[in-house]
This record gives structure tokens, sequence and C-alpha cells, in this order.
């Protein structure tokens, strides 16, 4: 099948073959994302039969994913703040232009799904995987099924933790605000007045000893702690499994994290810390494998 | 069947009658609770025989609920803070000496479980179902189905609101520290000295208009607004169902925690909120439909 990951940028698709249990991505195509729906759509269409001519095998279906909320459940794209759809019912609306069955999901919850059936919380019956990027969110493995919440679920970026720091969502104390990857960067340039290249040369000056570069990751460590620790409190999972860019700075992230966590936790059971097993592939894996089940179902 | 509800310090008891969408409670027997395990379980099976003399149909199953952290699916007691067990198996060893099926399970979650099949939350499929008394718990309806966590979830009480007041968990900042009608009638009397009867003797002089128990109902609205909050941007519930003996307050408590809930949200959905329907017996009934869906199982 052709898996699809829309993000604001840029447009990525994958074959990938596999099973329900697990696949693989083979070949690749990406475009920019356009700014407008039809125009988006024809980008779609492009990447689908672009990825259908290299393929040996029909292609039976189409998996795609989405950042916003995201209705899996009857595949509509409700809402976004910078992608160019509103109500937009992705599946009935490609299904019928590509001739085959299109799944539309949400593309935190589609690498949390993959991060599932296999890579970082396989086996696991509930667990939150937890992607660091520019925001954070989180895909919620509960009973071993990923719960959307009608598309509202899984905020974790979003809940106040206390800091005080305002964030773009109109709320204050947000996880996110002092925690994501590029809230490192921010707040590193901004306590130091020097640029960085993202949060990971925030990392190599953590590990140089950089004094305002340890109090930032100190902080963003703090913050994801407390969410965490919300996490743990009403939903007891077994594991939260750190993704994104922030989670290749791995033990640098993890042992500080770890050592905070157990300073927060009272009665909570104590989840397992992971990195997560699939990088940057995980959201198109994801979107196969909502391909797949919908072939199934 | 019958239905046990085993309290701090009141074990309750009712033959029940009905089916998996709708039960009825109809004769009623208690005890005291035993501060020993072996008492205990001698009170619980003097309960269910109490009741099958009384029953003019043969008595085909239990259904018993209990605090803490309670393994619904194994039927195991495994942690209290108050009561005499750990790691106890009372599915397994009640079946054996009471001749029938044993239900054993979470009071707040069996509570939620019958305002979702026949009380207030009917209906949804996303639902937090919020009992406010001596402390504050939450039971998680996802999907149609009351989460569990492993025995963890829900525990909506002890998520840091912010406003910094120790709790008795260790924590700083739980919602029930301020907010459950035991720390409403505490705070009260911490503020003037006078003695109260409980939260609803504060609630009295709120409408009274005494200023201090305007105060402290005003912050313990904000916790609870607070707490809602996150539970919105995790788990996007439809409705929070609010219980237990402050939701005897009805509009004086609905009304300024609409207000503060539509302050405080932001690109979250905007959960309804509700008052409990089934009052103290939605425990029983709860373990009533537990022992139900046993038989059905």
């Amino acid at each position: 099948m052709v898996a699809v990951d829309i993000g604001g940028t840029e447009t990525k698709a994958a074959l990938v073959t596999g099973t329900a249990e697990a696949v693989v991505a083979q070949k690749h195509a990406r475009r920019a994302t356009p700014g407008q729906l039809e125009p988006l759509l024809d980008v779609l269409a492009e990447l689908v039969d672009e990825l259908r001519g290299a393929s040996e095998h029909e292609v039976d279906a189409v998996g795609i994913v989405a950042p916003g909320i995201v209705d899996e459940v009857n595949g509509v794209g409700v809402y976004t703040a910078n992608l160019p759809w509103s109500e937009f019912p992705f599946s009935a609306v490609l299904t019928e232009r590509l001739g085959v069955p299109v799944a539309f999901g949400h593309d935190v919850r589609a690498a949390g799904l993959a991060e599932c059936r296999m890579g970082a919380a396989k086996g696991l019956r509930n667990a939150v995987i937890m992607p660091i990027g520019t925001g954070i969110a989180g895909a919620l493995l509960l009973d071993g099924q990923i719960f959307s919440g009608g598309g509202y679920a899984g905020e974790i970026g979003h809940v106040n933790v206390g800091h005080g720091v305002p964030c773009a969502c109109g709320q204050v104390g947000c996880v996110e605000t002092v925690a994501s990857s590029a809230a490192i960067a921010r707040r590193y340039t901004a306590r130091t007045g020097r640029a960085v290249n993202g949060a990971a040369e925030v990392a190599s000056l953590v590990k140089a000893g950089d004094e305002d570069a340890v109090a930032v990751w100190h902080e963003a460590v703090d913050a994801l702690a407390r969410g965490i620790l919300v996490l743990a409190t009403l939903l007891g999972p077994e594991a939260v499994v750190l993704g994104g860019g922030l989670a290749l700075a791995g033990n640098l992230l993890v042992e500080p994290l770890e050592d905070r966590l157990d300073g927060l936790i009272a009665f909570q059971r104590r989840p397992e810390l992971r990195l997560a097993a699939l990088g940057d592939e995980a959201g198109f894996l994801g979107a196969a494998l909502l391909a797949i089940d919908t072939l199934e179902a």
C-alpha cells in the first residue's frame, strides 16, 4: 500500500508492505505541502500515482495521516491551525478519486500505533507515546487500543505544569512552552542572545557544561516530568515512550527525567521511560497500519 | 444477585435485580467494616446469606466493590490505605466460599459504570464520572468502556492544579486538597475558627452571603475547573458527571464551575457538566452490573 504523512511544510509518502503486525517502507517520494485544499488533493494523488508506478504489486489501499483534530473513525480532517482544511472528508473524497480504500488518521496517533505494534511499546496494553518536536503531543494506548477521544485526546503538551510561561495556545504553563525542541532552542537564545541550531545544539552545550544550556535543559526536564506525572495519575501507563527530535538526545534526556520523575511520584504507578524505536518513519508506518486495518475491517 | 459496597467504616449490601442495562436495589443490609481480613470475609458471607434468605429467587452471582487499588480483571484487592488487605484474591476466595460467581471491582469505577449504563452518562461514549466526597476520584468512560489502567487510572483528585497546598498523599496542589467536601469544611473552619457540619453547611453559608464561605467555595470551584480542564486536554470527554456529597449542592456548584471552565478552556473540547443521577446507590448498582457482566462473559 501507499502511506502518506501530510506535514506542515512537506508531505512525505512511501510504498509500504507488510501485515497488521509489522510493515516496512520501501520507496519514498515527497512534495512541498500546498497551502490550499485542491492543490493538496492533487499532490496526494500525484504521490500515490508515482508510488503505484514504482510498485511491483497492485496498491490495494492508501493510508494518510495529518496533524490537527482528526476524526479517524469517519476519515475527516476536522481542524488544523496551519493547513488548508476544515471538516473535510478525506477518506470519502480520496477513496472515490483514487479507486482504492483510503484510511485517514492522525499523525501522532498513527505514529503511536506503529510504536505499539512494532516499536518501543510492543506488547504493552497501556502506554503513552510522546513525540517531542516543534510541539509535544501524546498517543494514548489504553487497553490495547489507541484512544482518540473524538479527535481531542492526548494534548499532553498543553497541560499546565505551573511554570507560568504563556503559550501560543492562549493558556499558561503548558508543558511544550518550555520542553519542546523548539522551546528549548528558543529559550536558550532568549537567555543568552546566542542563536542555536535547534535543541540538538543546546544538548551539545549541556554536555559541554554550558550553564545556560544546563538551566534551560533542567527546566525542560522538570516540565516533562510533571507532564508525565499527570499521565501516571490519570491513566497509569506501564510506559511512556519518548519520541520526536528531542528523543535523539537519548540518555541526556532520559536519565535526568528518570530522576525527576522519581522525585515527584507518590502513590502512582511509575511508568517506565523508553525511547521511540521507529524515528521519522513512525508516521508512514502508522498510516500503512491504518490502511491495513481498514482493509481487514 | 447480591451487591456489596465495602466502605472505610461501613459495608453495605443490597439484593439487586435487573439486566446489564438497568438494575434496581430492593432489600438492604449493612455491617460495620471489620479491621481485619478474616472477620471482613465473615461479614461479607453473612451479608450475602442474609440477603439470600430474603430473596424470592435464587442468588446467582455476587458483585463486591471496594476502594483503593483494585484489579477487577483478576478480582484482586491490590492495595488500600485503610482496609485490611493487600494483593488479596477476593473473587477466587469468595467464589469458592459462597458457591456462586463473585465479581470484585472498584467502588468509584463501578459507580461510574452504573452512571454510564443507567444514569447521567447514559448513551455517551466518552465521559468522566467524578465523585466528590471525602476525596475526589474519577471513573473514565473511554470509547464506551470503563478504563482501569491496571487499577491505577482516574486519580483526578491528585492532579496538581497549582494552589500550593500540601496533600496527605505527599504531593502539593492536589485538586482534592481544596475541593473535596471534607476539604471545604476543613478550610472553612481553619479560616474562621467555626466548626461546620460538612460542606453542606458551607454551601448554606455561601447562599447566605458569608464572605469566608464564598472564598472557600470559590477556591474549590477553581481547583475543580482546573482539574476538569486537564481531563479535557488529555481525554476530550463529552461530559463530566459530578457526583458524591458535593454534587448535592446542585447549581451552587455547577453554575460557577461552568463559568470558571469557560474562562479556562482554550482549544479543548468543552465537556458538558452534569450532576450524577444515582446518588449513594451507584456503588451497589455498579457492583450488580459487574456481577451480571461476569455471568454473561
